[in-house]
């Protein structure tokens, strides 16, 4: 039986990254993974450039004025073109926010600290300091520097810091190929009839919502019922058209379940049964060239909460984001309870504020089976495996939902 | 000049949602907005249900039995099809996981609590309940049960409860289609060459990766000059196109500002300077029936802070979802530090946490064209408006990057 601490080792041990890349667009590069170190090959801002709408001068010749009184004749722009020679014997300047700053001026002072603007302004301000109100050249990214590092996620922000470079086009990793399969006699797509004793799958369908980025492409092949070459024809074909395969279901061991049976035919399992709850039963396994197989519990909740806790480190893994961490924030708990001591369980939660203080409360029904439970939670309750009693208002990890 | 508490609710005011709708397939849902309330057509489970791989009893009988033995001649799998009656006069039968359980029976023992298991099976456990490890008929939905409102933002979670219920196409609202333009004469697009006089745009660039998502479509109507015609032909195609309008930058005090003197020649200007840092100039108005513009600051930072801030509550809104709230969490200030009273401000910070208690730390640069501030962070970190001195360790709330 494993426990949680071991298996994100196991997975991360177990795969090799995908080496593969494309170069795409910018505007489609969010959500993807760089295959490649970035440098910045400029200064980023080029030039000194003032921060405000202002009055710009050189800090010693402002020293030097009794009347703090000066005409002002040109105005810098943002974007403007200029030769340093044509202001090197004007006292001051009117510039825009943005407006770059020619050399022998050094201070900015804003609009609103004027008692008269337009072609004669005065002060009103004393304090006054050299370069002030202005953004100094390579203040954000210096030429040369190391930006970004292979494998980096790229965020919304990360692609504006690609084209504040310059940058229209950069090589990332190519979109894996994840194969989807749901296993279970039960199992009926939605749209169709069914009878009481089936059920609507919709493991598919949480998963493929899940995979559905940017950065991959899904490979959906329905529902397999409980019946051996069918699984194994399907998770043959699967194993040759993808980059990681999910299955949802049949890992059990009743008498009609076959998933593990067959991935041990074809493959090889690292492990089976884990000590999570939900998770049981919870598998991972690989063929030839570490390509890796997620075995996910069939009741919806246990599928989902597997998947989250370690079917985003083990996508980023593959896309060789070897940094990823799941991002957790600490709450206070609004319940009380017992739970079995050496078993880590998550629970699904929401959070709400009183008095400045966050609390989770956890849904009233927390079976495995119960799918309502993830609608109305807005993230997961970690409960270490080292604990036996969960004590109202003590701090708990909360690991908030990702979309 | 309008403070941030107030900006949300003239947002909210002067918009007018969207009402067309159109009909998606389940696996598109994610990301969309309902357009319709959705009631459960169906129990969820449909019939009780075995929760474990296990022993089959009706718990009277059980308790009757002296020798706690029993044979087993049948079994029972998920969606297995039967007849009541068979099964009328059996004392056990062997159940897998999700086995519809028969009228007469109510316990479940699972596999473990068994001496010998197979035709023969004798307990081990004596803590034996009616109704153990069966998940009874709609203990998740029950049928007629509202599940879903008009407006929902659908989550993968969702997508699967929507699946659960046997839906397999769903009304949603239409995407909405969001111009995009930029305005400056400092600007060029990336790949391209440059003066160190013009910077390469970056917001467009951030904003259409954050817009780039399942329910909206993207007009990029690329760079404008500061050239007071060829922004009012933009602006007005864009309001004959588009259900909302981003423009960044132009929106200064400057004489080639022409932003929003356009805007209030053709629409209205709702507010334009905002007590918040960074994101100053930050307008939003509108044209005919309610169509929304917002008006970015150009510094990269502050555009997409304001973004952040209220161009989500915006896009909830349009869509319907009334009831979106920006997330956050309550975090300990590895800083202290003095600030403007009566302004509300936002720093870039990370978190990490020390001895169980989460910290933030703020980007050592703060200023509005800092981009790595961006890159470098996980989050924003708010400092309302009536706060003169954060204290080091003190309580503040972090809002963290949604992608």
């Amino acid at each position: 039986m494993y426990k949680y601490s071991h298996i994100e080792n196991l997975i991360k041990k177990n795969i090799n990254p995908i080496t593969d890349s494309e170069i795409v667009h910018v505007n489609q590069s969010a959500g993807r993974y760089l295959a490649e170190d970035i440098y910045s090959l400029i200064n980023i801002p080029p030039t000194n450039n003032s921060a405000v709408d202002g009055y710009l001068f050189n800090f010693e010749k402002l020293k030097l004025s009794k009347t703090n009184q000066f005409t002002i004749t040109e105005e810098l722009h943002a974007g403007d073109k200029y030769t340093e020679s044509s202001y090197q014997l004007k006292n001051a300047l009117k510039v825009s926010t943005g407006a770059a700053i020619p050399k022998g001026f050094d201070t900015v002072i804003m609009d609103e600290d004027f008692l008269i603007t337009g072609k004669n302004i005065i002060f009103k301000k004393k304090d006054i300091s050299k370069w002030m109100n202005i953004r100094k050249k390579g203040e954000d990214i210096k030429k040369n520097k190391k930006v970004f590092t292979q494998g980096h996620f790229l965020r919304p922000q990360d692609v504006a810091m690609l084209s504040a470079l310059g940058l229209n086009k950069v090589k990332v990793t190519r979109k894996i190929i994840v194969g989807l399969l749901s296993n279970g006699n039960e199992l009926i797509n939605p749209g169709k009839k069914k009878e009481d004793n089936k059920i609507y799958d919709s493991n598919r369908y949480s998963l493929f919502s899940l995979l559905n980025t940017n950065s991959i492409k899904v490979l959906d092949k329905g529902i397999v019922k409980d019946d051996y070459h069918k699984i194994k024809s399907q998770i043959s074909d699967l194993k040759n058209n993808c980059d990681l395969i999910i299955i949802s279901g049949g890992a059990s061991s009743g008498s009609r379940d076959f998933i593990v049976k067959i991935i041990k035919e074809i493959g090889a399992i690292k492990f089976w049964k884990v000590s999570i709850k939900p998770g049981r039963p919870f598998g991972f396994g690989f063929f030839n060239k570490k390509k890796p197989i997620l075995i996910l519990p069939g009741n919806p909740v246990a599928c989902f909460v597997i998947f989250f806790l370690f079917g985003k480190v083990l996508l980023n893994y593959i896309q060789g984001n070897f940094s990823y961490k799941k991002s957790f924030f600490i709450v206070k708990s609004n319940f009380s309870m017992k739970k079995k001591f050496g078993r880590e369980e998550f629970l699904r939660g929401r959070t709400f504020v009183k008095n400045g203080i966050m609390y989770v409360n956890k849904f009233y029904k927390q079976g495995a089976g119960i799918l309502n439970s993830l609608v109305w939670s807005n993230g997961l309750i970690r409960l270490r495996s080292n604990k036996k009693i969960i004590e109202k208002n003590s701090d708990l990890e909360f690991y908030p939902y990702e979309r």
